[in-house]
């Protein structure tokens, strides 16, 4: 019986670990999205929705039902300052579509662990009182909080921190979405931790709306289908931000790389020795822009030569931020449903390494229904 | 009862008409596949294939399996020369890829109506006799020569010639590869022609390996599939064989504008004034090269801007003759099982017009599927 | 001593005829120098510049000295209205950088001729009273008004009706810059007109800042000068404004092809055969942008291949008024020293066809030398 | 009295140490020279010249005028073998554009110093008796080959060692070319060695027939000069063969780094925060094809933005090649006419990184004034 649900459209509220330029562009979206709400000429019956979203509603949820209520960093000058500002301070450099006003919520002092190594560390000041701040102190802030799911939006190669967070979650019994690519989902024991807490994981490495991989991948099988051979690719990946700063550092960047070539080995049959993908430079001045040069090439029939070459630039985190408003709200519906453990059908779709990788069409399928099937037991709860 | 069937693994006999560089791709390949048949290293047990096709066998049919019986053209140095001859003879320009001696067909006289019309009148001369040739002379060669398919291969914009050799085809009983953008398969009068007399049809407008519309489709549905929203997209297509000098005449490129066009809006979302794509200019010195420029602009959440630039370059001819290999294996497997009329199922995948068009996943799906069906009944055959 | 030239200082009086995109960007460049004038925080002492003028001052005269007096257009729409209205006024879609208000100046009936023919006919109603228009009368309105220099945006392909109100200026002692493709400072019986009314004449085809083909002949110049060979090149122009739409009327951009194939035939020593660049086609979504695709083969020592592939993108028109800002302040620099006839020092800088046609470091180096030295004149006058 | 030069066209004798892919392209260059003087097709009276070559001759001298005579390098397969295979030996990679046989020139074991450190030493097994070679040793067998130049293309990074060979040309009294862009030329002490011991010297960093940073450097300044703003600029720069290898190592790349910032900090106006120019990435399956990809970002007239993309494809190691031929003869005609030290009048045009840096049309004519004026002394001699 679903009547004793919690609410179906009461909010979601959501606590996000790293104030980076992926919260910033989430919080814009939140923020947006809930004036959209006061907006006279809106019609009440239908959803709020915003250019850029997958999914007007997921289990009843439209955008503007997400409430932030707590948020972590371990950045000097973002910890005790209120979340509206904290997006604001440098590094964080995404663009501001919108004018954020105070959020009412203040940044919590982040579990530090290896989150501020390499290159970024000469770019970051930690907070003194992070150094004492235990996996279990982030326990008792998300459950003091009343968070249902918990954002991981840490920097690449912070594999200890984005761990600790994962326990602490699981621990709450707050549901996980994993956005960076270290391993949780494909981790087993944590997997197996949040499996046996029966509370929701969705992971790992969140895809973008329009990311470089999806679009190199999809370029592979159009030219393998027809029976064109490829010879050799590669992508090269630019960008601005401070995670890319932390992608130049080639060892915290290895789980990137691997998940690059995992995807694009599986796609137009080319063999690994000729495939080149990865992030090659941070470049400060395009700020929070990406780009990604591509170049394919191979043979026809009668071994005539081809070659495609593309250029894709993108604004980094509104192309994360967008999927993030999707899984938070998959994530809270799990929950509420009762749902535990890694929720796979989900996650072929929204995240790039999934524990049970299928073909886009498939992933695409599979993600609608479940958002069907949960949408349609939202709705039949009398 | 199968067993009947005029042996499933004669080689099929073709026709063609238009032996311009898609005739010398076809032709090449078909010789290539010949050779090696006799190399001393092959597998006597599996079936000769080619890099670039995309089926090894149809029907039992290997691309070994196809022998010219006739060819029609009506260009002045063609008519009458043996066609291993005719395909070297400009305007051809594709590449030689290797050497084709006599091939032991001479080029017959074709139907010229409005074949050699527009800019590339002033490239060619037309043979006198084929002012004197009618529909009832095709038909009546095809039939001498025994053909079982026809592939037509004549220049954009020869709406009359195309239907005519269409007429002849259906009156000789052979079965009908419509390449061009003219008009057959989407011309009610003619697809009833073809039915009536139950004769297999293929059509209209062949498909390319690695074609740019099947590019752009691809990535425009990539970017709408995850909610970002295409604002404007063009293509520019360049090439400097006969053909392209054909499209640089907007009157008779008029199909292929439109059969782009089609393609595109079907993608994506993008609303059709936004979209501009087709054939921009004859660029002679690119010879039988193709160089397509594509761009698509939009935006992604919170309003951010992105771009896509694609630049793809092949070679044309054998981009469709890797097709053709298909559809003429096709056609003759259709007709060898007693169908007629349309075959639907194929036409998706190997053709840009199709009456019934779907998804490329279904296009694909379709055609294996009845590949599967052709296969294992020719194999089950006592 | 300054107060006894013929007012060195005293603003320049400028007619336009063509109240197209061009002009619109050059009337909000005269706004937007004129506003910057009052700028309470601006050095009274130095002069107004803007950003993308090469010059800051020519015989004296700031960006900020430039007045219209008389505008001409022959559009339904456009005739009688205020200039300020009439640039904002569709088919023009340039940007509207900033609010231009009233501007005092009424569009008066322009001198038709040959201005509005082909595709350009079906977007723009052409005022009745246009139809009485002579080239007197253009005269005598160019007195009425006092103006100093006439530019002449016409669109292109408008032979008659440039030629027209060059010789209604050289009529009225007005000196006449030459801003579209149609021959007058290359015709000679023109030219003579202007020399024996000892009128300033500057033309043809205005140079934009960062134009196509001077990119284009500095790519192939490159490569030239160390050895490389260039084998083949092609530049594909594309834009979406009224321009574009003249331009891919073959018969009336005859001039433009010309104009473009003669700029890069002297580059890089690439023969005639190998070279495509023109305007390829009108792609309207792209409203005032133009872009432009660039691809140039050859071949390094021991025959190696080597590619270059561009892309450019560029507001049309403001791109052009950058350089009208110039030379209109040349034309009527050369007046207020006498000067008449066709000012050869400056038009290889400034156009694209000059009668004298030099390289670029040369074309610069006597620009220079020309401003300097009437620079200096009138500095030195007593 | 120019009657005692040692034969203006006397064969110049040549040393090379390093060698890689570079080595292979020279040899490959000198050995079709020397083929074409035995061609019974060709002028006796006019010199040979390849294509791609920049000076026909060059002091009397031709391409084909020049000879190896003795050849350095440390690799265990390269050591002791003839040059005609060492320059096919793995990891060179460059095209072999025709059969090299026996040169009948041995490579002697090389001074290894710092040369063969970073990731390339995981690729390359130095040859035991490297270990003893001293900077004498190389002197001595410069001595006993007769060698009149030597040139040096050892791998980026390997300062050491470059600084060695620098030392021990000038004790031998041998012209030397650094192609590398390690500090010789710039380096006041090694400058000075050279003029002391009135020995010509040349360098450093070879320029390339079409290089990246002259195809950037000329970009820009095309922009800068018609008062485009340049707002931000990258240059990505990939390869596949082991000198991309040694440059993803970014302190072996160190002065390449700095060389490539320079030359563009030079053009256009740019601030340096906003340039980013350098290799990025060792991509193995390019081979010796170097790809480089560009953007510029700027503003013009009203702050309407423009974008120029550039993507550059070349072969490597001929693209350099070329220049050394020009080179290694000026360097024998300095050495020919009595003059020493560095022969600062040649080294802008041939070199980035020259003591005096000038704009390139400088460069350019006082190198080709240095040729006029060598090759008229040559022909006056009696």
């Amino acid at each position: 019986m679903l009547a004793q649900l919690p609410g179906a459209t009461s909010p979601v509220k959501v606590a996000i670990a790293g104030i980076g330029n992926c919260a910033s562009s989430l919080v814009q979206a939140i923020v947006e999205a809930g004036a959209s709400l006061d907006d006279p000429g809106r019609e009440r019956d239908t959803p709020v929705t915003l250019p850029g979203v997958i999914s007007a509603t997921i289990g009843g949820l439209a955008v503007s039902d997400i409430r932030i209520v707590t948020a972590f960093d371990v950045q000097l000058e973002k910890v005790g300052v209120d979340v509206g500002k904290a997006i604001k301070t440098p590094p964080n450099c995404t663009t501001q579509y919108l004018e954020v006003g105070i959020v009412g919520v203040d940044v919590t002092p982040g579990f530090l662990a290896d989150g501020v190594e390499g290159p970024i560390a000469e770019l970051i000041a930690t907070h003194p009182s992070c150094n004492d701040v235990s996996i279990d102190d982030i326990t008792q802030q998300l459950t003091r909080s009343g968070a249902e799911v918990l954002v991981c939006c840490l920097p690449t190669g912070a594999r200890e921190a984005v761990a600790g967070y994962a326990q602490a979650s699981a621990a709450a019994g707050v549901a996980f979405v994993n956005a960076t690519p270290e391993p949780v989902a494909l981790d087993e024991s944590l997997r197996d931790l949040f499996a046996a807490a029966h509370v929701p994981l969705l992971g790992d490495d969140l895809r973008s709306q329009l990311g470089s991989t999806a679009l190199h991948a999809a370029l592979l099988e159009l030219c393998a289908t027809r029976g064109a051979q490829i010879e050799s690719t590669y992508q090269l990946n630019i960008g601005g931000n401070s995670d890319f700063l932390n992608l130049s550092d080639r060892t915290r960047s290895r789980e990137k790389w691997r998940s690059k070539h995992r995807a694009l080995e599986g796609s137009g049959g080319v063999s690994a020795a000729h495939i080149f993908a990865g992030p090659v430079a941070h470049v400060a001045h395009l700020r929070d822009r990406k780009v990604a040069h591509l170049n394919i090439k191979g043979r026809l029939l009668l071994g005539m030569e081809f070659a495609v070459d593309v250029r894709l630039d993108v604004e980094d985190s509104p192309n994360a931020a967008g999927v993030i408003l999707d899984a938070v709200r998959v994530a809270a519906t799990a929950a509420r449903h009762g749902e535990g453990g890694l929720i796979q059908d989900v996650c072929p779709f929204l995240f790039k390494c999934s524990l049970d990788p299928v073909p886009e069409s498939q992933a695409q399928d599979r993600y609608s229904r479940w958002i069907a099937r949960h949408d349609k037991r939202t709705h039949d709860a009398p």
